[in-house]
């Protein structure tokens, strides 16, 4: 029997067994801690309250939850998956460990894919005897309620492997994005990393406060990027489209960005500048409720969204 | 009487009117050329119709056009005026020469306020007998559906005339940020420069397609920030909040950092592996039926914002 497997379970992996789940895959969960599979049910009925309200915990909520089952060994997890999402600790030596039990215990034609922000394919499956079938899907936190996986294949991944990943990352109904070279961060962390240190530099420097940088993003850059990437939003602005913008404007753009900050901005006077702004969000239970009240309005962004884009395809 | 005075009235004008006259402004048009003016009515009019549907036109459409009056001399354009937002062209011989003419005929008390993206308050009011009047405020396109303004004094602008502006930008329900001191490209077009440069080096090195590097930002890092700066994006990201995001993380981002890209991105290969991604959207026709599309999703979204707004304030 074809399913999912969901190898660690804890908040990356939950939302990745919601994933699956609210699209009709049945998931195998297993964890190393037994507390967290003895919990499971109660977060999945947590994650579908909260999300149920905005449309996103599937078609049939109640399916969702039935088609997520806690199991008590790897080996009962992976054994008939199609595709391993393993979400464990960001170690080298325990990720290469891990992996080199699951290329041993997987059949031949089950995917092993890792959701590591921080490690390259390349670094933890190099010399295992299945290599080729393992890859980064790389989710951004938390998955169920932002879409994008970057799908991040080792020079020795088969690219049929990486094509049939791809296919069950899009029917889960999550966006893949392709990475055709492996690169430290992928795409999403480098593109964050430009912007923390530019920002980060602005505020220690004194040229805006914290609020007033988030407050540009906020309600400037990121109307447009939360359903244009930076890519389409130059190619509308300029009448040619984005070589007639990057003529115009790229000599202006290039020399922002050579004086922009980079790894230099990040100081323990930025860290703490924008610590105290954000001081009454600080602590576990405050950054809590705070994540909760995020996720909410990302539930209801990508309701609004869905909603748009079935609309401009009806037009 | 009191009124706000648009100067230029291209693109970026017309936006502004409309903004400060849905607002409940008494607006004042004027622009060196009379075509503008005669097209006016009807540019106003369609901005109406866009709008209308999603809520951005106002409580009262009507008032919202019959706010606006096109003048025939800038002399009626600034009689009275609290603040004149100009809107020529980004050069500094004819943006310098322009604001020692307004200084001329306005008011004392008039704020003289530029849209300018690329020059500096210091650069073209330097000198003028009313040097401490003066500022700029810039827009992002289109003003009326992004709302943020970036309010960037000169050394020499009194604090009190930015206080000022700022006040009546949040009157006209736009959301201003204060630069503490002038840099070039201020806040949204740094972080707009060190996304776009990071974007073309990844796309032209050949790490990922220009459709997958704007689903990175579309379905991932924009859906955050559209509702939250990437400050209040951090500071959520781990359970101490950003001082301990900034610990966790920081060094791998200042890493990522450390090798981005700068002015060197900004190739003509880049340019023509972008325009390539959209060469069906590529000449002033189809660029504008797409900035169509992506102002109604701009309006969409905004009506969306608002209304989450609303609802997290009745919580």
């Amino acid at each position: 029997m074809s399913h999912i497997a969901i190898v660690g379970a804890g908040l990356i992996g939950r939302a990745w067994a919601f994933v699956f789940a609210r699209a009709g895959f049945q998931v195998r969960v297993w964890d190393m801690n037994q507390t967290v599979l003895d919990n499971l049910d109660a977060d999945i009925a947590a994650m579908i309250a909260q999300t149920e309200p905005f449309g996103q915990a599937g078609a049939d909520p109640r399916a969702t939850a039935a088609n997520i089952k806690g199991v008590a060994t790897l080996e009962q997890a992976l054994d008939g998956a199609i595709l391993v999402q393993e979400s464990g600790p960001e170690v080298l030596s325990i990720k290469r460990e891990l992996f080199a039990r699951l290329d041993a215990i997987a059949g031949a034609q089950t995917i092993l894919a890792s959701s590591s922000s921080a490690l390259l394919a390349s670094s933890f499956a190099e010399g295992l005897p299945g290599a080729s079938r393992c890859l980064v899907g790389h989710p951004v936190n938390p998955p169920h309620l932002v879409p994008v996986v970057e799908i991040s294949p080792a020079p020795f991944t088969a690219p049929e492997v990486t094509q049939r990943a791809r296919q069950i990352y899009a029917q889960a109904g999550q966006v893949p994005v392709m990475l055709k070279r492996e690169i430290d961060g992928f795409i999403l962390n480098r593109l964050q990393a430009v912007v923390l240190a530019e920002s980060l530099r602005l505020i220690e420097q004194g040229y805006v406060d914290v609020q007033g940088l988030d407050d540009t993003i906020r309600h400037g850059l990121g109307r447009r990027w939360a359903f244009m990437g930076p890519m389409e939003t130059i190619n509308l602005n300029a009448p040619g489209g984005a070589v007639d913008y990057l003529g115009r404007y790229g000599p202006m753009m290039a020399g922002l960005a050579e004086t922009s900050a980079r790894d230099e901005a990040f100081t323990p006077t930025a860290a703490q500048a924008v610590g105290a702004a954000f001081s009454a969000i600080s602590t576990p239970d405050t950054v809590r409720a705070r994540q909760d009240w995020r996720d909410s309005e990302l539930a209801a962004l990508a309701q609004h969204l869905s909603s748009r884009a079935a609309q401009n395809n009806q037009e």
